[in-house]
């Protein structure tokens, strides 16, 4: 094997998700190959990174700054929250370019199994947002599995109560999706969710 | 999309080979989440490697010292030297255990079709120290593909010139391996180099 510092980076590199200990050795390879385009920059945006970066006191966003550039934009609909589990959902979302409210990261979801309750997550702010701000709607955009449905129906509980509107995602085929492909329970959804055409 | 630091991240990690533009996102979330325990020692460990690695002069290693710890180590097997194409082939042999001699990387092949001549590898540094010192066996570990086999077939004409014994790597059904999902011309060598039972 090679001395310490190259197998410290493999051994880091592998904790990585999706990179297990072959692909770290490549990779590893790779970045001292690639020293100065790479390795350096790479190690620099690490180190700035973690320096950096922080989570907004409002919505819970990964930003450099605090409150989050999201949080900070005047322009977005005030009017709108959408909640969702993690950070990675709020990033797909904005990439998708189709929300022009503003977030709210809730950190998981209610699990009795893992032993996640209703004050592990970040849903007291949310109500407090939701009724000291003139939120109209606030939209549960959470993962269609078991865990995140029960969340949606336990915040839906909350949420009602201070008379604000809830909406979820449609449920549906994917677009692009084969029916042939798709599951039962998905198939049964976009039949009894079926819409018109002139209303689409 | 998240700001400058976080974007900036994710594109640097993107480039890893085994990483997509999915994958960098993830990981770049994940690196955020463990911040003191994944995040900063990554970027440490990438700033040490881009300021300690080199290259070994002897044998065309990476590692922390020149000469590399290979050729440093007096004990091995002086008289046995295995060529290999890349760094990571090294890395595979010292893994597998099975050689005690030192080894030369050549840094490719031969090709053709790429422009890669005899001159943009290290095989006058080889030959020098094939006459220089005691060597007895050269054995070539390149790839089994066409550019692997042309270099070891140029590489034997000029050692054999030094007098020395050129040897290569068995081919034959991996350990492990189904003769079904072989492929015809493994299954002919193989075959073709078949050994008695006490032989082996």
């Amino acid at each position: 094997m090679s001395t310490s510092d190259i197998d410290q980076l493999v051994h880091l590199l592998s904790k990585l998700p999706g990179l297990g200990a072959r692909s770290a050795r490549r990779a590893t390879l790779y970045l001292i190959k690639h020293r100065e385009s790479l390795l350096t920059p790479l190690g620099n945006a690490m180190a700035t990174a973690a320096a950096n970066v922080r989570t907004c006191s409002v919505c819970g966003n990964l930003d450099t700054s605090d409150p989050c550039h999201i949080c900070r934009t005047e322009t977005r609909d005030k009017t709108t929250i959408c909640v969702v589990e993690d950070v990675s959902d709020l990033w797909a979302l904005e990439r998708a370019g189709a929300f022009s409210g503003y977030y709210h990261v809730l950190g998981g979801t209610l699990s009795a199994l893992d032993g996640v309750g209703p004050e592990d997550l970040s849903i007291e702010p949310l109500l407090n947002r939701v009724s000291d701000t003139g939120v109209e709607e606030v939209i549960l955009a959470l993962n269609a599995t078991v865990d995140g449905q029960t969340t949606a129906h336990y915040l839906n509980d909350r949420l009602s109560d201070l008379g604000v509107r809830v909406s979820h995602l449609a449920h549906g085929v994917p677009v692009g999706g084969e029916l042939d492909y798709l599951d039962d329970g998905t198939l049964a959804t976009a039949l009894r969710s079926r819409r018109s055409i002139d209303q689409s």
